[in-house]
């Protein structure tokens, strides 16, 4: 192809933007720089990437943490309630609790109130391990919000449940 | 163990916990209310349930569509650069670059700085593809943000880039 690009490419000082920046300096980001839907994707690939080190040791996703700390905290809850709770499909409930049931940290008993239901729990192991789960957790969560401050945290925090609970 | 498995599609309790209410009431989530990381998960499965909703029929993912921008914006940017300005491997970058070009999107070119490199535009199809792709994720945007201020919507992308270009 004859096309001849002297322009943004090559103004650049050479490799400017070739650079491994995060910031790309020069690159032009056009309306991206105003859809929350990349910006949160790209925070989330970051925030993903430092749980895997943190956290990705005890081969714990971050749903099956989300799991295990919604359990320990309303034991006995149904299925449905999880799958509620994480605005997540009762199949995918069932599939969560299915991998948390073969890794020994939750079981199903039959729920007191209605015996056709179940009711979730953890196991003693569960139990054990969401203590040093909620230690890295933390750990993690705080690193990764480390640029912000303690206010500024919560705002984002606050407004991220906005985009979830209101919609 | 004597753990007793009843019928896995059983009826749910009539408990307040398992209205399909997004907030599900009366559930604690214990430090999960604290974790940003949980928050951006949960925020990103509902803005990608409505892109899918709302650009889904024209079979580009958000990553693509992510790419197709930057290009235009710069073309002849080089593979490197794209990479870095959206904070993916080079690699990653390769295979972005080869499903937009299999869509008669994009192409390569041989950069006129460097002969050895390449240089990335968009084809006549991928500029006429971008234009409705981008009224179709500014309108997905906008409503999944509907809830905010111009104000928040400003303050959360603000608080976003700052997670992931300051990490």
């Amino acid at each position: 192809m004859a096309v001849k690009r002297v322009k943004k490419g090559a103004t650049k000082t050479p490799g400017a933007g070739d650079l491994p920046t995060p910031s790309a300096p020069g690159v032009e980001l056009d309306l991206l720089d105003d859809i929350v839907g990349y910006r949160l994707r790209r925070a989330q690939v970051v925030v993903y990437q430092d749980y895997l080190r943190t956290v990705g040791s005890q081969d714990i996703r971050p749903s099956q943490f989300a799991a295990l700390t919604i359990i320990a905290s309303n034991p006995g809850l149904s299925q449905t309630a999880l799958a509620t709770t994480m605005g997540i499909d009762r199949s995918g409930a069932v599939i969560l609790i299915d991998a948390l049931e073969d890794k020994g940290l939750a079981m199903r008993v039959p729920s007191p109130v209605d015996r056709r239901t179940h009711a979730i729990m953890l196991t003693a192991q569960g139990q054990a391990t969401l203590v040093r789960l909620k230690e890295l957790v933390t750990e993690h969560d705080r690193r990764v919000t480390a640029m912000l401050s303690e206010d500024e945290r919560v705002q984002l925090n606050t407004l991220l449940l906005r985009l979830y609970q209101e919609s």
